[in-house]
């Protein structure tokens, strides 16, 4: 199998909506980090969340195992500290090995849904 | 005509919503993949799925004709084994030809729609 | 000011939503094709559509002024002939001149909206 | 932390939504650019603003902090003068250095929310 990817991505549009409608976990509004690790070696990730008007946060440590695929929402990243929801933030992505990354966006606050989702920018290598 | 596309792609948000409401095969929720084949050859896919906590499956065998598009919905990949509903994966497309993949949700699970389309990412070559 | 873009792009996604509720134009359910051309020459387009089942129909011919941009909905492409309705395609859009381009899908069957937007796959040069 | 991005972009897709419904600010519809500025250096942004039928209008300055990002609202773009709201535009990024763009729109004209999410197009450099 081909590995696929790149070692650095970066996500602008980051916001966790602070509400939800509906049955959870489903329907729980949220932000989300979907990373495909197509290696046959784990992934060790250090995620920056920068903001507005302070300086960034992190690293926060994620590992992603070998030929594994994880979806992680940005309200469970609270080590160092629980990103505020309504708030504007980025995140940047290190890995040791090539990963791939899409950002998804489930917004619940209203009675019904609406969600996006939008490949992350890969840097190089 | 020129030719267009990458021989390898990858698509790290993958979740089939559970439920529909409203007319199917419309409205039916689905995730699906989109594959364009520009070129004057028949594509040979072989598709392989990732999971969170087991190892992958695949490869799933899919051909797109010469100078033919094909919306095919991850529901209907069912052999080596379907893949489950509510259950994050990623794909990782490799074809004999270059393509272009999209990756669309409609999520009908409430009595309104929601959709997202996003680019997959393409790998070297 | 720079240039930006690509002279081949690729839409897989293709399929234009058959009904619209809600006040027309702003609410008609559409399949559309964002096209800017930064350059200081008029770019001219052929526009090929990819269909599931038959051989590809164009080309579509359109042009985008000098430092403008255009949405094109897909609706409005009628010669050589209409696209369908509820039908599958792709396009491939060739340019005299680097352009970006945008697929962006409003869908307003039911009550409520949906849409996306996605970046196209752009090509060599 | 590795700097990662390009210093243009350009966003085909604009249009600003011309209602809104449901609470402000969280409600109000928009048309968004999300920009992460990963390096140590103040970003300084020019922005120019294409529309169909007229010269482009522009620049509009802006900067990011260093290892900052911010959301900018079309909306809120006003000096030299205010973006037509309902009206098809793209816009063109260039940063003195190396940024991350990501577009999304807010819709909520009806009343439930819509949303996209697209990366921006990277030009070179």
């Amino acid at each position: 199998m081909r590995e696929v990817g790149s070692r650095v991505w970066a996500v602008p549009a980051g916001r966790i909506p602070p509400h939800t409608t509906g049955p959870e976990p489903e329907f729980t509004s949220r932000d989300e980090l979907c990373i495909l690790n197509a290696t046959g070696e784990e992934a060790s990730l250090q995620i920056t969340i920068f903001y507005t008007d302070r300086d960034p946060v992190g690293p926060y440590t994620l590992t992603v195992g070998a030929r594994r695929v994880r979806h992680v929402r940005f309200n469970d990243l609270i080590d160092p500290e629980a990103i505020p929801m309504a708030t504007d933030y980025a995140a940047l992505i290190e890995s040791s090995v090539p990963i791939v990354v899409q950002h998804v966006r489930l917004d619940s606050r209203r009675a019904e849904d609406s969600m996006f989702g939008s490949l992350g920018f890969a840097g190089e290598g």
